[in-house]
């Protein structure tokens, strides 16, 4: 693992496996408290230096990291594909996102503005001129996950650097070599040593010590609802950013484009395995259509290949680990067993688990409310929107939501009525740029990624003000 | 009139009449050459005071202008009412509006930021701090016209005063009255003397002069193409702000809830006698739907009440003169020798003109390009949406535009490709609040009005760069 | 109490007695768990009505409670006086803040503004359209602290209404009638009913239910640093905005003008009777400057007068109780016992404290890291500028600070190296304008208020896309 | 010349004249009103092109353009050198500029944001959501100068591109090779070509037709006061932008660092041969420290080395050429024969002049007033601050101003009081980094450029406004 620029290594090792086939890839350090501890006293210093970096230099360092993953294309698509469960295809593309992401925060760094402040707006202020501008918030502990091994490292550390701070990164226990790739990329790009940290380990040792010391400023925080929630309550006086999942939805009118809506949808709910936070889970479409989106969406689904993650004609890999396929399964047995219909798929063979669809999902089980997190797609015959859109709301989740319809009004009133972070027109959830706001409401978490969003996260205004013997203009 | 703070008597006069009875209201002083430099004068020393007016005094003589509108409101509306072609309940909406404009002027001189630079972003910045903040552009020439008498004024006098500018205005020679009126809501609420002149006198007299002295550092301009370019021409090395009118197109296709494009085009087009520089001109209809939306259009016309502008139940008044009537009859009945349909209304009496539809009218006529400036309205039957837009933008205007659909791909379509400076959906073109950006492309202008947006164009960027010693954050 | 519209009384009451006399003002009833149950349900139902309002009819709701705290200037001075420990003159101002606070809440509320997106920036978003655009964040629970008694309840209640949020407030136990009154401003303002309560009760017993309870989306918290962790411990996933106090620095320079720097800090230090967040609690003076310093800030310290908080001649009034009074005497004896030397000051008369000077404070005595929330200043002897920022810094607090100094380059070495929220040079620590981002750093809080600042905190982005059949431009 | 992406030649040619040696370089095509006209026609469609390219294949352009000039970095050097009046280092810096300006315009691009437009600000507006957003203006010509032949010309393609717009270069006549050669680099990223012409030829020929074409909706000159009132009065209603020089003065105070100061200000003054629209032409130095000022000043002048461009060791190369030497020489000589003081300098050899350095120089000396735009630079000295500000406003001119001082009070009131568009403390006027907002008031010009600005002034707001059946939210 990578501490403020040191590799070291540890007798005790966590072991990373393919779960294609439960290999051993290899195995990285299982980091200590102690660890962590050295982590955070580097970043100490590392934070100074960080803030102290003019920003010409957080530039180079970004785009230097971003030319060297360019350069690495295929050893880094490899390796996300290798110890996670993203087609050949699927990590290529998130390592083309990951350049952007970096590229995005490198441009950011300059754009971190803060204001003039008109102080002679208040009697007594005519003789002060002053502004505020944002001064980097400190010590960012990053706890990432296992979907977007790489990507999502990025969204955290990307802002991080181009706003002056220092930043420590555990990783997920299953894909932590994206995360070290990535930081390899940053120590050839010359980033100072104790600027950045990814450190390896359970989070049952090292997470609490991540969280709570007084140190960190900030935890930005993907993954889970549960975890989440342990996270706040833990961190104390933090900022805290929380990216925690969905099950999205997406609503279907009897005017929509049957085939667009089907095509968009299908890959939004298969995409990664589903193991996706803006995976399209359940999917509510006018009752008028229901028969002939069902039956398109269910033939669609049929051709979805499953298979060998490095093959480039895969559509779909293995789940994370046998664990989660048999949650999956056991969630989707639960929904059969209390009178849902399984419509294709339903199968698992170790990790793999085939691509499903359910419908006549009754509203007591678990795959109706919580986030699956699985190749599942559960389908609903609503009789209008306004059915839809409640129904869609009847979660603790709120990422991302998509509507297919051709009518205004259809549109404005999903747009206005989903309880959402974002709404898709036409298209289905999972649609995003890096530089967009990304984050959602209820359970979905709180605060928003997307460069630009997590820079004003990670920066905080310090007002300066003179004041002067005469009025003086601005 | 009012030359920076002083009622100015001359013996030379301008007539102030009533065009709905040609009855003298009273009489204004006409200015001379002389008068101009003496405000122009004044104005010099007057800019200096009002860029040093602490933001909070500014702020207190907008409101206090707004409110000495407000508690005479009676006699301000019924003043525009008096001399122009408003009907009184359109002179009521216009006080409020000039209220509200003031008010906005006020919130937004509070709110002129500029933003601090990162120097740092190129090698060599380090040791620099800095900031841009936006200053006063200096003296602004003010021309109005006589369709909004107060309002239209008020939205170059509220964001010069906001953003510390002086201000000389020299309104329509038709509708001096408001603007005189504006001027002593000003002088109640304290404003110093040397900022604000409002100069009464022909155009041909004092035009140029205003437009052409070096101290005048911008014309903003609302008025007729032809002048518009002159002016430009002889203002040599100024700013510029052009609010130049337009014959503005609706399309109404065949998925649109007719009856409400109707109510809304109506309206639009006949509003303020036709004398608006966002009124409906030209309203292209798919042929679906033509022959209902026409006949439709033509029945709400007929129960357009014309008459005594003074009465609360009068839709319609006079146009601003005699001749301008005159040349609205001219021009449709060019058109309908030409080959153009009346479908109603093309009776003149006096300054009035009736509410007139128009159909067939060939394309080489004056009314079919120009702006007709008067309740006159042209339906055209289109086969599509490309050929509407098409119509739509082959003039050399484009201010607003208005769409009925309620096809979101049509909609976008439209928003895409018409050529304007805004676009309504289901609405017609002639809606406007005043914090928005208004203005237009083509022959309809240069520049953006609405406050924010005149206040950016009346200020300008200084930039601020401390080189330090040492490296400094920020 | 006021719950959703709702005057309430209970059996059970708190009193509220002013700390001068000790006398009984009036009671206020004591809100069980149930009440909050209650009101927290009402907002339930308030934030979907506020969200609603149109932003007309929010800015018509702030602007006619301005107007009613206006016309009822008085009632309310005379209120926070009695109830708290403010003087008249200074309670006169805390109204006109407070005006000025909801009257920037109207002006801001129709500036919450997304941005249009180019996701066409993207290879694959040719064909989308779409925009972010801010929306409100839910139900929020404020809790806020006697020493602003209205002003701070007006910084969140503001900004909640004025963008879109229900809200409950527990005022402080000691001064809950004058956030009464501004609920009585706001139901005489018409605001609809579910979307404000103030709970008048005790922290022990309702504070848990509030903070914790899963409707609430935020905890906005104005109060002590320890109540402050707390909160953020139990409050889970939740928004975080947290005004936590400070010992505020001020460093004065051997070239500083001493006189200037002198009335500015002894205002700064004892205002309010030091019951004041932004308070100037230590002074790093250089030490060629010292002697002189100091003599001159006994000096004036002496003039300052202590007695009826209802004179407008006094300058300062009693702490907010006994307790209070006494915990202020045992620090301050602590310190002398431990060798600090009293300047002035030390003594203490019921609730009343004089103005106190301490000097060669050692630095393991409670006054010289803790926040002393009290009329004692520390004044320390520094070489040069370098030790100043370095003791400033040593402490766990970081809201404002001041600078005297004419030189540019130590200037912006204390803008760069000290860890606050804000730095005013040439001005003492205390220093706020109602529109300026307040907040600090280390234990001095999370997130920023100022009505611009904190309705950025109680709205959430959420992007709209449009994916249309055929590229679009925007 | 490279029009709409052909590489034409002509009959009737220019010819490119080393300033050095008066050697002939090379030729160019001297193009006619036809070619003009040609350009323009093809703009027409370029500019349609341009608006629809989606926002990463702009970037796409730019980031290839700017990375062709990195790949040929020497050629570009040694072009801008050849042809002009730079050195060699001179012209390397101002390649690299040019790298910058390009991925700064491909940077911004994707930054153009509109925002949302709350219209239920409005009564009457609850049903309205809506926006704007910026369109590009149209077709762009831009008249550039000599001094900057490559990064002047890349300061206005580069938005334009970026912006969506089509653009007409026509560069100085003495140097038309570098903007030739970035439009190579346009060629080879692949611009549309339609979008982007060249035009070499004489302003006497093809200036007028440029300016007042119809079809041109903005022109943006960089280039002489004189000039630059002449196109405006001639173009009619277009968008102008102007940089037009200026006269920079710098303040030199008693307590500034002299050293420094001296350093500082002979770069500014002589940097390209003094042929620098921010070059530093008056330094008020206040009298205390005049003498030791101006010898050490002098004494640096003496050491500054004129001679071969090519030469790495050379600070300053000739004039543009022989007529611009001897104008530069005629202004001097009429200072010295009306009783200035001639310290160093003076010398003209062919197109060298020598860094000259005036002192006592009579105010109705053209040199006094007028830009001299070659190595000369004015000392004055002045009682105070005030006197310096007073003298250094008394021109027509206002680009960027400096001040030596490091009194706090010093450097707010030149910030104030200084009739400029920057202002740099402790610096020469010539500070400039490609991002800022770069403009001067009076007779330096309208408008700012600087990618972000110049992006803003070629692109209009568009609003669009959806009116709904119900209220929607945003």
């Amino acid at each position: 693992m990578f501490i403020a620029g040191q590799w070291i290594d540890k007798e005790v090792v966590i072991e990373v496996i393919n779960p294609q086939d439960g290999k051993l890839i290899t195995t990285v350090p299982s980091a200590s408290e102690e660890d962590v501890l050295m982590a955070i006293k580097e970043a100490e210093e590392g934070v100074k230096i960080a803030a102290k970096m003019p920003v010409h230099e957080r530039m180079k360092v970004l785009d230097e990291a971003a030319q060297y993953i360019e350069n690495h294309h295929e050893r880094f698509a490899t390796t996300i594909s290798l110890e996670g469960s993203k087609t050949i295809r699927e990590a290529n593309s998130e390592v083309n996102r990951c350049i952007e992401t970096l590229r995005l925060s490198a441009e950011e760094a300059r754009r971190i503005h803060g204001e003039t402040i008109p102080f002679d707006q208040s009697a007594g202020g005519e003789n002060r001129v002053g502004y505020y501008y944002r001064f980097p918030i400190g010590i960012i502990a990053a706890i990432t996950p296992f979907n977007d091994p790489l990507n999502l490292v990025a969204h955290k550390v990307g802002p991080a650097i181009a706003s002056g701070n220092a930043i420590i990164v555990k990783p997920a226990t299953a894909t932590p070599l994206s995360a070290l790739l990535l930081a390899e990329a940053f120590e050839y790009a010359g980033l100072p040593r104790k600027v950045l940290s990814v450190i390896t380990g359970k989070g049952s040792i090292i997470g609490d010590i991540l969280v709570t010391h007084p140190s960190i400023r900030m935890v930005s925080f993907t993954g889970g609802l549960e975890t989440g929630e342990n996270i706040a309550r833990k961190a104390g006086l933090k900022k805290l950013s929380m990216e925690l999942g969905s099950n999205s939805p997406v609503i279907v009118l009897k005017d929509a484009n049957i085939e667009t809506a089907v095509e968009s949808t299908v890959s939004g709910a298969f995409c990664a395995a589903g193991q996706n936070c803006l995976g399209v889970q359940r999917i509510y479409v006018q009752h008028e259509v229901f028969e002939k989106f069902t039956s398109s969406f269910v033939n669609r689904t049929r051709q979805y290949t499953v298979g060998d993650k490095m093959s480039t004609d895969t559509d779909m890999g293995p789940l994370i680990n046998g664990r989660e396929a048999e949650r999956v399964e056991k969630w989707v047995q639960e929904a059969v067993f209390k009178g849902a219909e399984l419509l294709v798929g339903g199968v698992r063979n170790g990790a793999f688990y085939a691509p499903t669809v359910l419908t006549n999902v009754p509203s007591d089980c678990i795959v109706a409310h919580q986030e699956i997190f699985g190749p599942v797609v559960l389908l609903y015959s609503v009789a209008d929107l306004d059915m839809a859109i409640e129904k869609s709301n009847a979660v603790n989740y709120g990422l991302q939501a998509g509507i297919f319809t051709n009518n205004i009004e259809n549109a404005f009133k999903a747009i206005s009525e989903m309880d959402v972070g974002g709404i898709m027109i036409n298209d289905s959830s999972d649609y995003r740029i890096d530089g967009m706001p990304f984050g959602g409401v209820k359970g979905s978490g709180l605060g928003r990624e997307g460069v630009k969003f997590a820079i004003q996260e990670m920066t905080e205004p310090k007002v300066v003000s003179f004041k002067l013997a005469n009025p003086a203009i601005l």
